[in-house]
């Protein structure tokens, strides 16, 4: 059995932001898989998608932080320049963070860990609506 | 055909583990599979899982002195700091490494190239037990 | 439906590459899929895999420039050295960028944005021909 779904976000603001639940509303289906993988992916280059913690909104504020410091803005080999300087980072961190994720469905039910959630990497100042298209393959 | 199946590893101290055997141990499984999917999942936010070189030990050596100066200890900005130094670099580090791999199965095994190997990235200094989520997909 | 290949890119040199029609030319079977999953795989340890921006070249510049600082040669920790300079920051940018990708099936065709392609990573100066694994999965 294969369920496919595009899903398009809010535009929301440069940042990370737990969406796990703006995926859950959109596939009642998981309740009939009783073994399978959700894959979760976004069609762009400047955001990303990763799990981690789901509960201390500071661990987002951390990710924003250090990820800004990993690719900073205005790099002087930079020659992609001409989209803005929030441009080149977004593809960089884009491409670290990765542009899907897949998680394991087990009873109906994303088999996540007690902490886990699903991060939007947004990494642009004005990313606008993003599309994700959500593939479930399962039994 | 799907196969599903949880595997609780050994505690394991702070660093990178090649865990390809551990893996492969729970999964007689793979034996039946002509082609697939071998996905898997950690059910964790401060420990990953990546693929690299399997036979020398000191890349994993160089890996967790590489990832400890990317994702320092300690960083000012940081806000999230209750559980400990180590733990903010964890989930930077689980982030950029990922969370889960996919492996193609041919003819019954894991069709990794020759030097391939399943790293664990313990991040924590006293991470525990952790759990993967295997998923077998295939026929 | 699963349909399994094995593809070997000519040997690029040292820098990121616009890999997307060498993996759509190996797959005819892609019109026959109503619905799931392409996942491409590459069999080594020091060449890495990611979508990003599929138009302008100087973002593939700017990723070398970027992963080079990121990951430099020669750092005082390193071990494994016996492999030339370039190893080590090899096995560090697959880990960090990726082994594998998975890109949504729909319709008969990869389900990218409108500027995502698909990215080698080669991170070696002499890494060769690559071995890509090609799996599609769908009805």
């Amino acid at each position: 059995m294969i369920f496919q779904k595009q899903l398009r976000l809010p535009a929301m603001h440069r940042g990370f932001h737990l969406i796990t639940d703006y995926v859950l509303r959109e596939l009642p289906e998981l309740a009939q898989v009783r073994a399978g993988l959700l894959h979760v992916f976004i069609q762009h280059t400047s955001a990303s998608l990763c799990l981690n913690e789901n509960a201390d909104p500071t661990v987002r504020h951390d990710f924003e932080q250090f990820f800004n410091r990993a690719a900073p803005e205005n790099a002087p080999y930079f020659r992609h320049t001409s989209e803005g300087p929030d441009d080149m980072p977004a593809h960089l961190k884009a491409a670290v963070l990765g542009s899907s994720i897949s998680i394991p469905v087990m009873h109906g039910r994303l088999a996540l860990g007690t902490w886990q959630g699903i991060y939007l990497g947004e990494h642009r100042e004005h990313g606008g609506r993003r599309a994700l298209m959500l593939t479930l393959m399962g039994e």
